[in-house]
């Protein structure tokens, strides 16, 4: 039998019980069984280097050892698994772990609030607060952002699929340039001036929602001085700055905030794929005290206590105690920097730009459908990465972080194969 | 110490760390430890009789032994906990299974998606997937529906608090009066006489959607010749029929499906909640074939992979192998009703109505106030319950399906103590 | 030739040069040239009685002597024609006139915006004014209300064919049911409950806006019960009333006001059609003192100013001075109802069903499509008569106020001449 | 008596009776009587001279001598005044003669559509249109533009009061950066990129709406070739674009449309204001044939009828029958501008900067308050002139384009007198 035919027969069952809108298991047609570290394994056996992560939720990689004792001591003594938002161990130890970890040794003060175990639930409770507690209606997002596919968050997405999915319009949200977005032109220019001319038909808004380094529009890095001049923007007009570091945070970038390296206090920050260190659902909103102006249960949700997540979210925070793991995830963006660089400069064919920072980079192949045949061949080879951008045009890296020089360089290699190979069709 | 300074001293990381939105932890001030079956033990050992079963996510009770064994199992093995919508093994047989013990048995057709581990995402892909599907944009919902907090979702659900927490208005909504909403009046005359005249001002929606059984709003039962008339009403114009069966579904009236009794079949059914079977975070949309007009990828979201949910979501589905579990729930909810009615006449001054069907059950309590205090005090008596409704008017009662007689009659027995307490008072 | 081939060159210019969106010249394929009184003559010399009025603007009849000679008076002197808001004589006397024979002997205190020479400007204005006085963005309309043509008011429009022309999703409005929708159910009672009940779905409205008799909808008289029963909702909600009298004040129904009958106090009023006395454009919005509250220019419009429809309207209320005026109407009245409901005995094929009140009354014609003929032969027979309601099956009577018994019974003599032959046929 | 006094008693009724929205009539507290050509008059006989002209709506002047003669000719013989969308001889005439001495000789097609009397109602039938045809919802409109007070216009005007008095968010319409918005930063660059990149936010619009001169938002003249871009990409992308030339049309810039020296060929436009001739209230807006996709009466108004504007409308049209009015209107433009620069270059405390085109320009003034205090001035002094721009920081010329060089002259040494005036304060 032939490869395509025994992928066929083997994802059978999703292609008849499942809906149409499934989409990895059709780029990457296989059925995944085991997971440790940055690698995956399939029902054969095949080993798969991770360059994707859960698209950010595994940076702690897949079945951290400690993680897995914690939850299974967890369960075995009765531990409680669902509890809504009532007071359990868990949750208590998490809120103690993140204040003390994180929050305390950054400066930063924030209430903690769990909004629903999703990144859409968070940045629709941002919107909700930034709205409430300002009197406007309207937000500024930016191009190419994405922040979720509930109807709140595609309002501040800028994809047209996605948004076209609605199958409604979506309103007060106003789209403005990302840093670079026409070149040659400041795009804080234009939104001051819009801010600035009562003329300009785009009122005050309640907040402007932002990601430091764009990972589904493209793996568009803004630079610090652009993120300082929109959190001044946000400081003399009175706008709230929501930092959505859903994707970039949890150390993705080098820091466990994105945003650390400008040296801004965002109002309000939603977090979730990796806070939960293990891939289990989780997120979270953090709001600056005075703005947490929440009735009781103004916004609530049935998963908001995933007792697991929290278990390993607080194992997660570990990391953060001291000053290695972020050192180390700088060597390795170093080294996945450079190599990118060696590959756009081989392969001048591919067009290449090189984006982003940290442990999140990529290549924008600026020759048309080359990124998606570069990632399909890389998955057949064993290396699991996928595109983004507006057209699937950036080939992306999002290895776990805990990724060890040996995988980083193993799974370029199998990356500069495919390269080779697509190159050569 | 006092139990109330006690209390403040135990709750103080949430007072001080946690948002103000928090809402369960307010009225059950104490941290939960451990739970099974009907069980809950907080941090000083007191036992609680679940009433709540987890606002429904719990219907096979807290950590059922089979469950545990295997996801304590599949963690040993490093089996991938996070996949997005990737192919996996527990994927796969949770599809196959549902296919087999509850689609199938029940003569019924859909596709099922995975749109994200909550029920608010689940009715987000509903309602995009029916404007999509139908080209029009409004959605039809009914008094005192609770649907979710997103957006979308608060867009159809009638709570005026939740409502205006959205910081926007709220549109491409229309509210219809649920069944009995006016004494004497039907409630169906007057949505058809909307759909009928041209001129009523009211467009024709992409679909209509209704819980069978409100939970939020007050426990209120549609009559199944009413369920009956909003679907010929559907067919008749062309109309989605959505059942958003978060609450009611898997169980929680005594058929696996709620509308099961009213013999109807919707074209879009929400799954969330108990879904799950160990109250793990996760959500279904069941779609009809022909509606599933879904582009991959039109809808998606980080979380719509939990595999330990999975695992846990296709042992509950054993329940459901045979009659029995079924008739047991129909058997308690008997006992339930009766001792309601009971309560009703013995207790006058609640002015008490009975409401609800299978183990769906509450009392409306029509004397200012008392509901919420009798739910209260029943909590430091070592029973959990709570209150819903516009005005928190109704005791709700949701014990998990698997409570025994026992359980049943010793909550309720705690129950009638809080009463007459409360009501000496 | 043929009358056909004769319209059809008449017609010609405005065929070919025209948009497809004319309508009044496609039932009526006419040129007309002359109007006095209640007759209009064509390019052919041919006489037609108007049943019609310019759609309730011409309450005062075609080409009142007296007004012709005060505006010829007034452009010989070089008066001043266009003046947007600026003060100018016309424009003070007609204030002052107002004050003196409207306001001021029913006791009604209002001040008077000028808000651009349409109805569909007025009911802007007061739309955008009940919301900036509550803060509160929603307006409760009623099924088959006609409020305009532009956005604002088409949201408060039933007519689906018309908010379906709008090209965008009409939001910020409710629509409810009017008097007597629902057989043998009373429209307040679900309006009441909608309100009463915060788990409703319904916001509390900035405003509810209603005609007492609805013309374009189907001349649906509301019971004076009815409208005093929605006063005393908005009185007890705090909820703004707005009358809109563009089509049923002026006289129109016998009392200078609609509303007069019912003895209410609506917070606005707007009024326009007839109020320039001579079918010159002309609104103008009534405002209770106390929500005055608009900023200077924070509405306007070019042709607030028009001084030849401040001069007509102005002689126009010396038809007011005494009670004679009124008196003449309700006798008039009173014949038409009588020939109405006679009418309709004799012609039990019609299934007729008399509606409306003062000079606004028709026949409800249910049986398909026969409503469109009559007025058709009727025009053919030098009666102007038009259809209205969702589905164009009333046929509408708004003759002029002025109309004489001898005009009324000839007019009718051809309405029944007409349907005889249509029935014939 | 001073004059403030006597000012005060003279507006007494118009403080008393009139709405608080009353604007001109604060600014120029008289009361106007009699107007002829370039002139007015007030009560005390005092004259003024007219830089205003109804806002643009009196291009011909006041009171023209033969267009009195006809409307008068036409009232004496009973000429009918209202009538709606019917057929009649001044409807026909005007049809007949815009199309021979505007649209032929310019080789335009276009069908003419009467959307109601003003022009807001022009705009909203230009919008409707244009979101029906596409079948999408949004429309792109500019900085500073003014459309409309009513709520689809008010939805593509800039002015954030203006805007903010709609009193509900407004939609569907996107604020893209006009002609030279942003210093060295080629605005359409931008529109360009937002409309290319799938990812930008902004979905493709059904139309792009703009003024060639925005006359409200402060005398912005687009350059021709900004212009021509404007439409090349509506051209590309597939969008209606659609002039507003109610204030920049009939001849107001020099040439019959706004837009024809820059060569371009809107979809649509509208045009209210001095189509009319004499300031009555008239508007039409013009379809190419191809979009012209009406259902009959799907945009409709009682005012569409106003005979008296058609008659004088007509008469106007006579202007454009000989190229002798375009030049001369260019003619005393170029005065206009050598003065306004010998102006801006004699007072450098005004910070003026020159601005506009044809008979519609202006001087920007920088430095704060004073556009307002000359212009108040110039009242006291005789010469009716008006501020506009977002800070109304701009003194706007808007002369009537028959005014003679002796009144250009004398109006602006008034002008020049009163900067002298407010500047030595």
């Amino acid at each position: 039998m032939t490869t395509a035919v025994i992928n066929k027969d083997r994802m059978k069952t999703f292609e008849e019980l499942e809906s149409a809108v499934r989409s990895y298991s059709r780029g990457w047609p296989t059925v995944f069984t085991k997971a440790k570290g940055y690698k995956l394994w399939d029902v054969d056996n095949k080993e798969y280097i991770d360059f994707f992560a859960g698209a950010g939720a595994l940076n702690y990689g897949h079945n951290d050892a400690k993680m897995q004792e914690k939850i299974i001591e967890y369960i075995r003594e009765d531990g409680i698994l669902h509890s809504l938002d009532m007071g359990t161990t868990p949750r208590k130890e998490f809120l103690e772990t993140f204040q003390e970890v994180i929050l305390t040794p950054r400066n930063l003060d924030y209430k903690v609030m769990f909004p629903g175990p999703t990144g859409t639930n968070s940045v629709e409770s941002a919107l909700k607060i930034a709205r409430k507690v300002t009197g406007r209606d309207s937000v500024i997002s930016f191009t190419n952002a994405f922040h979720g596919m509930t109807i709140g968050s595609l309002s501040v997405t800028g994809n047209s699929f996605k948004r076209h999915g609605a199958g409604v319009p979506l309103h007060h949200s106003v789209a403005m340039p990302f840093d670079d977005y026409v070149e040659d032109q400041d795009s804080t220019a234009y939104l001051e001036k819009f801010l600035e001319d009562s003329g300009s038909g785009v009122a005050l808004p309640a907040a402007i929602i932002l990601e430091t380094v764009q990972g589904e529009g493209g793996i568009n890095a803004a630079r610090m001085d652009w993120l300082k001049k929109i959190e001044s923007i946000c400081r003399r007009w009175d706008i709230l700055l929501i930092v959505d570091d859903v994707q970039a945070g949890c150390g993705r970038t080098g820091t466990f905030f994105s945003f650390e390296p400008a040296g801004i206090n965002p109002d309000i920050v939603c977090l979730s794929k990796s806070i939960g260190g293990s891939g289990l659902p989780m997120a979270i909103t953090l709001i600056k005290p005075a703005y947490d102006q929440w009735g009781p249960g103004e916004h609530n949700g049935t998963f908001r206590g995933n007792n697991l997540a929290f278990i390993t979210a607080k194992k997660a925070l570990s990391f953060w105690e001291t000053e290695a793991f972020s050192k180390e995830i700088k060597q390795k963006a170093n080294l996945l920097k450079n190599k990118i660089d060696t590959i756009i400069a081989k392969f001048p064919e591919l067009k290449g730009e090189a984006r982003g920072r940290g442990l999140m980079q990529g290549i924008a192949v600026h020759a048309d459908g080359l990124a998606g045949k570069i990632c399909a061949e890389a998955f057949d080879r064993g290396l699991i990465v996928e595109t983004s951008g507006p057209s699937d045009e950036v080939v992306k890296f999002l290895p776990p972080l805990v990724i060890d020089e040996e995988g980083l360089t193993k799974g370029l290699a199998i990356l500069e194969d495919s390269i080779v190979q697509v190159l050569s069709k």
